[in-house]
């Protein structure tokens, strides 16, 4: 594969993106966060327009999309803060040391510089969080690559509108011509992720189309890293004592979940492990009563989910505990209302590949495990990569202990191997945005589960370590200077303490 | 390609790192640092006898082999450092906020965990640093994931013998079977790497074998980060008042530095750019005196070198300073004697196809730059990404200012922008481990530019982030409890405090 010429429009939009990389990586941190703050602002302060776009393109609810506002207000604002911090940029300085076991160390300090433009896919369900001035984009410019985003195609009026307002604030922040550009359209998004001056692409998305545009970032004459958040059925397992404590609480939370947004989350709780001939499908059918039908994202991803509910419905031994269905509007827009079902683990077992893949929208499946199940081998058995895994346990009366505490961490220790989140007595959807929070997990859930695309960690994927060996200070970056104007951390090791822990053991 | 049967052989080794992973990851930080930390103390102890079996199977020297094996204790011993310190596990732990701006805000912890197996690729030119027990080994067993090495073709019977101290010395510290295992052979290399149960790679070799392992590793069914270092010709920029400063001084450096090693080395300087007519090639001359000829590692590199050699010494307009040369035994070894040539910045231009690629062997180019030549410039005329980059410069006697800083600056950060490591009055060859160095540059340099192979951030490649949500302190792992058992720093977010800077600025 060459890197084949752009249409004269998209090679305007690479050769802005490109000169707008030197300008845009010499702005100081605190610089870039006060032009993320504005960006937060202005669409905060347009918030009652980009809402009414939205409804007509998603389907999703005002009180959804006012809230993913907020959310994608408080994304930009956490950067924000990360750039104040400074510690992402993990500034080390080891000073000249003569006495060092290898011979004279010279003076060596390392800092992290922006990788230069990038491309950000954005995702159909969150037409504000992880779409054009989502939380991908929030980190590309924080980390201070100049941007560009491809929009969705679900919701482009949407895209070019928010465009406008971002473009409007970066602008007036001073930021340089070229720092945050959109585009339209899979093939202009391809060719932009060849071209051999973009040096890296973030995505979310379905496992088919990450994996197409994972292999194009990889088999490039010169590879880049692609950060795809993919797809994921995050399991959850019910104990027995769980459901004897709050059969209640746990059903209206997991209905909570998997139907808000339609189910239309990478989060969605897909799969619940319960004891066979527990209460809890009663439970979950009580708390269900009349249950609103919600219209899916757009009509290719309602036939999709439709065609995955009938394979699921209709695999042997599948009951339903909660109807639900769809109907199609004259629009070819898809109406759903929740659908549960339940299946014993025999039957999964034996239908595991009509079942176990993603059903995207408002579904969930019970599974239900008999008495004595080693639930920890259920988790390599059905599922590689998730983004969470789940647990839902009771406490011992009077102690504030997890029962069975013992029994249950080969359980907690299985899931860890295979999620980016483990979860406890709570839902995976509505992921929190904190500098803690780790959001991907093994593939498929993402292409890279060293990274996350959610919380302060994610500015990392669009950085690059640089040091400098002797450098006179005048060309030294600020962050490694001895007087750090920044006020960054800086990892200092004087020279004469490199002796190692190893041979301060050893005497 | 789907993975493909192993032969018995392999899978016994596959199944037995696979086997190894979760005790291996359990335990303690401070417990596989005493492990490493007997590792080095093994490898000195058996220094006499490994360096006898390398000096015969490299044809390296016995100083330079005996300073290697100390090298890869210091190595071995930064990672015990690295993992008593604990700050490579990034600790976070942010309080649950019942006044987060996006709503109840749960308890979210996260730290680090292994990938789990690891193979990795042996160098041909560290017998010892980057082959068996070399830092990417080292790497890898702090991270706490098992480790497969592909033994070297060069060197297989000292890899064998260091693989039985090392093996040795892992069983006595109570590492679980399975931690350590070679191989030998390419594809046995390729049957591994394309195992799903093996999570990542690492590689130090040529630009083509590192880029057909990349594809195989981005290409499986589920793919896997692959780190190689592959080739870089580590350009040098000469200032004429840096010559007229110390001309003998430089020349010396130089070729110790194009020399060492016969020239065998990734970081070697294989183009100075230098002004025209200046004094530096008679310097060169001068300072060169009888140069000995030093054998080549294998036969295939030796021919391979030869060629190259041709190739420069006979394009249009490339003048000898140095002539050197190559003469093969009977066995097919090549014994080199220094090569430096000159060539204009003009028929440079015109035979940059020939002249570019990297020579691996002792080997330079002097280009020489009319006065008023944008340096700067340069950079991306002729080259991808490298290793490192190197500027010497002259100071403004009285003051210890560098002259001419403010137009320097412009080269310094072209420069930066192309290669890992920046670095001023000095050269590339011997690379500090120290935790502020950074080996690796931008494509073809390395697979992955936001990583390192040398310094304690290696470590960073061989684990992944796992965030923990609501969970009781008897699920968390040490690094995330409260009490903090093994006294890791952790990163505290408290409850209260999560009103973002952006607000706060904003009033």
């Amino acid at each position: 594969m060459t890197a084949e010429a752009l249409s004269p429009e998209l090679e305007t939009i690479v050769a802005n993106a490109t000169a707008a990389a030197p300008a845009f990586a010499a702005t100081s941190p605190k610089t870039r966060a006060q032009a993320l703050v504005a960006v937060a602002d202005a669409l905060e302060n347009a918030k009652a327009s980009l809402v009414e776009i939205a409804m007509r393109e998603t389907g999703l609810t005002e009180a959804r999309l006012n809230g993913e506002v907020t959310r994608t207000a408080v994304q930009l604002r956490l950067f924000a803060d990360t750039l104040v911090d400074g510690s992402y940029l993990d500034a080390r300085i080891d000073y000249a040391d003569p006495e060092f076991a290898l011979g004279v160390r010279p003076d060596i300090r390392r800092t992290h510089i922006p990788v230069g433009p990038v491309i950000n896919f954005s995702a159909s369900n969150f037409p504000f969080a992880f779409s054009v001035m989502g939380g991908d984009s929030a980190a590309i410019l924080a980390a201070g690559c100049p941007l560009i985003v491809k929009a969705h195609s679900g919701h482009p009026d949407l895209s070019d509108a928010t465009a406008e307002v971002a473009s409007a604030a970066l602008t007036a922040a001073g930021m340089p011509a070229g720092t945050f550009q959109l585009i339209h359209g899979r093939e202009a998004g391809v060719a932009v992720l060849k071209d051999p001056r973009v040096k890296a692409g973030a995505f979310t998305g379905s496992i088919g189309v990450g994996r197409l545009l994972a292999d194009i970032a990889a088999s490039r004459p010169a590879p880049i890293p692609f950060y795809g958040e993919l797809g994921s059925v995050n399991p959850v397992f019910i104990t027995a004592d769980a459901i004897a404590e709050r059969a209640a609480d746990i059903a209206s939370g997991y209905l909570v979940s998997v139907s808000g947004s339609a189910g239309q989350l990478c989060t969605k709780p897909g799969f619940a492990f319960i004891p066979t001939d527990s209460e809890l499908p009663a439970a979950i059918q009580a708390a269900a009563g009349e249950l609103p039908e919600h219209r899916l994202l757009d009509p290719r991803i309602a036939r999709s989910f439709e065609e995955r509910r009938q394979a699921i419905v209709s695999a042997p031994g599948v009951r339903p505990v909660i109807e639900g269905g769809i109907r199609f509007d004259e629009a070819g827009h898809g109406w759903a209302t929740p659908t549960i079902v339940a299946v014993s683990l025999e039957d999964f077992r034996a239908s595991k590949e009509a079942l176990v893949e993603e059903a995207f929208g408002p579904l969930s499946i019970l599974v239900e495990t008999p008495a004595g199940t080693d639930l920890a081998a259920l988790i390599p058995e059905f599922y590689e990569g998730n983004l969470t895994g789940t647990l839902h346990l009771s406490t011992i009366e009077g102690t504030g202990e997890t029962a069975n505490a013992a029994e249950l961490r080969t359980l907690v220790d299985a899931i860890s191997q295979q999620v980016g989140r483990v979860l406890f007595n709570g839902w995976s959807t509505g992921v929190a945005v904190t500098p803690a929070q780790q959001h991907g997990g093994p593939w498929p859930a993402t292409t890279n589960d060293t990274s996350t695309s959610v919380g302060s960690s994610a500015i990392k994927r669009f950085l690059r370590p640089v040091a400098y060996q002797n450098a006179p200070a005048a060309f030294l970056p600020e962050t490694l200077r001895d007087a750090n104007p920044l006020g960054v951390p800086q990892a200092i090791a004087p020279a004469g303490e490199s002796k190692t822990w190893g041979s301060a053991a050893q005497g």
